[in-house]
C-alpha cells in the first residue's frame, strides 16, 4: 500500500427539488456570478429560467454554448475575459461535465495574470480560483466531486486533463430529476465513462479488498441502474444511484494506496476526440476492451479474474484465462448491449490518423508508467484492434 | 433514496512516515499549540518526542491523561481552560479516538463563551471551533475523518454523540506503523467498532446497490486485515487496511441516501460504557449478534440474507431465516474468534442495573426512529440476553 495525501472538500446537495438552496448557498460568494451553461438544453428543462428566478437580485453574466470536450478557444478565454473585466465572485456552472470542465479552467484563469493556457499545460500554476458552483444535469464525468477538467485546443489537437486543487467546487446540486430528459446515447455514455474511470483505478497493482471491493460495487451498480434508465429514462431510484456512481468517479476514493494505473484508456481517448471531436464516453468504451485484451498476460490474468468473478458471477473455477477472456468479452457485450457503437469506423475515425495519433500519445501522455506500459507501437495495436 | 447534503472537508495524509509533514501543515494554523494526549502509550512509542522535536520554535501546551471514553470533567473543562487563558491557535491530537473526540469538545468549548457542556447536549451550537490535527495511534473510531465524538459525564451516567461541522479535522495524519504496539484486545475491539459502524448504516431502509456494495467491502475487508494484524501485529499491509477500512467508519460515505438507522447498537452500547466504563468497541460486539437477532423478522430478514450471502458467503440456496441466522452466528463467531469476550459478565456487568440502564436509552436515545424502533423493554431483552 502505497503513502497518500487526499481530500475533498466538495458539499454535495444531493436529490429532487434540492435547488431550493441556491439562493442561500450562493449567498456566501458575493453578487456577481458568472453562469455558464451548453447548448441550451437546460433552458428545454425548465432550469435555466428556474435558476435565474431564484438569483433575482444577483448581477448575472452568461457564458453559453460551451460544447462537449470544451474548447480553450473560444469558451475558456471568453469566460475568463468577463471574468476579468466585470470582477465576477463567483462561477455558476449550470450542465453537464463539459460545462463544469470549462468552468474550472475560467475560474483558474480569472485569478491568473498570464494566459489561461499556462495553467492548464503545467507551464505555471494558479494561486488562487474564483469559487465554482454547480448544478448537474448528465451523470458521466464526476467532474462535479474532483479538481479535474478537460480542456481541448482544437488548433493543436491537445486534449488535457487540467488538475488543480484550487479548482474543486464549492458546492454541487446533484438533482437525479435533471437527468430525466438525457437522451438513451447520452445515459449510455456516461454510464461507460464513470465504468472506465472505475477500470482505470482498478487495473493497477498494490490495490485492497477495500479499494477492489469499492470499485466492483460502483461497476454492478453502474450496470444495473443504467440498463434500468435506459428502459424507464424517469426511474427516478435508477438515475439517482447513476448520479451518485458517478460522482465518486474521479476523486481518488476508490483508489485510496493504489499505485496508480496511469489512466491509459482516457489518454488513448484524448486523442481520439482532440482530432476527431466524438463522445467521450463511446470513445473509451470502444477502447477499453481492446485495452484489456491487449494487457492481459501471466502478470496481470489475476486482476482480470478478480474482475470477472466478482463483477460479472463468471465460475471462478474455470481456467484463469477463460475467465479474464470472459471477463474482458462480458465488458464489450455489455456496452453493445446499451447501444454503444463499438467500432470506431462507427463514429467516424478510420485508419488514416492512427499513426499521428498513436505518436501524439505516446509523447505526451507518460504511457511508459502505465499499469502495463504501452509504446507507441502498442498504441497503435490497440486502435487498430479497435476500428 | 433519500436527499442528503455531505461534506467531509478533512486532508487525510496516511502512510509510513508521513509525520515529516507536521511542521509544514502545522505552520499555517499559529503558533499556539495544545497538545492532547492520553496515558502515556506515545510516549513508549517514542511519538511524543518526535512531535516535539519537530515542533521547536512552537508554545506547546499539554493536556495529558485523557481517558478512554473521555470525560468532561477533568478533561474537556481542563482543555477548555488552557485553551481560552493561553490564546491556543490550534489543538494537535496524538492517540485514538478518544483523545480526538475529547479535542473536538475543547475546540468547540475555547470558542464558546458559555459552559462546553451547552454544546455538548445540544442546548447550544458553536460559531466556530478552534482548528484540529490528529495523529492517529489505533485504528478504531473514524474520528480522523468525521465531525462527531463522545464525551462521558459521570456524574450523570451521560455519554453523548456530540456532532458539530465546525469540528471536523483540519488534517488527519494516519500512519499504521503507530498501531504495530497497539495490543491484541484493542486491535480486536477496534476492529469491532468500526464493523459495528458499518453495521449501522448497512441495516436501514431505502440503501442503493452502492452503499451495501461499500459496506460489505469494508466488512470482509476488516475481518480479514483484523486476523491478519492479530497474527502479525507488524503486518504494514494489514494495519495499513484496516486503518484506511476504520477511517470511513462514520462520516456517511458508507450509507448516502439511506434513510438511516437511528444507530441502535451505539445507543445502547453508550449506556454500557457510561455506566460501567467498558472497552467501546467490545460492548458493542456483545450488543450486535443480540441486538440483530432481536429485530430479524419478515419485514427485516431480506437484509440479513444480503448480508450473509455477501459477507459470509453463505448458500444462498437455503432458507431466508437459515441464511439469517447463519449470518448473525457467523457475526457473534468471528468475535469470539478475534478473542473479545461476548458476554456482559465477562467485562463485569451483571443484571442488577440493566433496568435502569433501558430507562436511560430509553428516554434519551430517540430509539422509536431506529431501524427496527426498540422500546424500554426491547432494550431489556436484548441487554438480559447479552448477559
Amino acid at each position: 500500500m502505497q503513502n497518500f495525501d487526499y481530500m475533498t472538500p466538495t458539499r454535495l446537495i444531493f436529490g429532487k427539488g434540492v435547488i431550493e438552496k441556491l439562493p442561500e448557498v450562493m449567498s456566501q460568494f458575493g453578487k456577481k456570478i458568472l453562469l455558464a451553461y451548453g447548448g441550451g438544453s437546460i433552458k428545454k428543462i425548465g432550469l435555466y429560467d428556474k435558476v435565474k428566478s431564484l438569483l433575482q437580485g444577483y448581477d448575472i453574466y452568461e457564458l453559453s454554448g460551451i460544447q462537449p470536450n470544451p474548447k480553450y478557444d473560444p469558451s475558456v478565454i471568453s469566460g475568463v475575459k468577463i471574468c476579468k473585466e466585470n470582477d465576477i465572485d463567483v462561477i455558476l456552472a449550470v450542465g453537464g461535465g463539459s460545462v463544469l470542465d470549462c468552468s474550472k479552467a475560467i475560474a483558474a484563469g480569472a485569478k491568473y495574470e498570464g494566459e489561461t493556457w499556462d495553467l492548464i499545460s503545467y507551464k505555471a500554476f494558479a494561486k488562487e480560483s474564483l469559487p465554482i458552483v454547480d448544478i448537474i444535469t448528465l451523470a458521466a464525468t464526476g467532474s462535479e466531486y474532483d479538481a479535474g477538467g478537460v480542456i481541448s485546443r482544437t488548433e493543436t489537437n491537445d486534449k488535457i486533463g487540467y488538475v488543480d486543487p484550487h479548482n474543486y467546487p464549492r458546492v454541487s446540486f446533484l438533482d437525479p430529476t435533471y437527468t430525466f430528459t438525457v437522451s438513451a446515447k447520452q445515459t449510455a455514455a456516461g454510464c461507460a465513462d464513470a465504468m472506465n474511470h472505475v477500470m482505470e483505478q482498478y487495473f493497477a497493482e498494490d490495490t485492497t479488498l477495500l479499494n477492489d471491493g469499492f470499485c466492483e460495487s460502483m461497476l454492478k451498480s453502474l450496470m444495473v441502474n443504467a440498463v434500468a434508465a435506459l428502459k424507464n429514462p424517469e426511474d427516478y431510484r435508477a438515475r439517482a444511484e447513476m448520479m451518485l456512481c458517478c460522482t465518486y468517479g474521479c476523486n481518488g476514493i476508490l483508489s485510496l494506496g493504489n499505485s496508480g494505473s496511469g489512466w491509459p484508456c482516457h489518454a488513448i481517448e484524448h486523442a481520439l476526440s482532440a482530432y476527431y471531436d466524438i463522445t467521450h464516453g463511446e470513445g473509451l468504451a470502444i477502447i477499453t476492451p481492446r485495452w484489456m485484451k491487449h494487457i492481459l498476460s501471466e502478470r496481470t490474468v489475476d486482476r482480470f479474474v478478480k474482475y470477472g468473478v466478482n463483477v460479472f458471477g463468471i465460475d471462478k473455477t474455470l481456467d484463469k484465462f477463460e475467465i479474464a477472456n470472459r471477463a474482458i468479452d462480458a465488458t464489450y457485450e455489455f456496452f453493445r448491449s446499451i447501444n454503444i457503437p463499438m467500432h470506431l469506423r462507427e463514429v467516424g475515425i478510420d485508419e488514416s490518423r492512427i499513426g499521428e495519433m498513436a505518436h501524439h500519445i505516446a509523447v505526451n501522455e507518460g504511457l511508459e508508467n502505465a499499469y502495463v506500459p504501452l509504446t507507441e507501437t502498442d498504441l497503435i495495436e490497440i486502435l487498430t484492434r479497435s476500428l
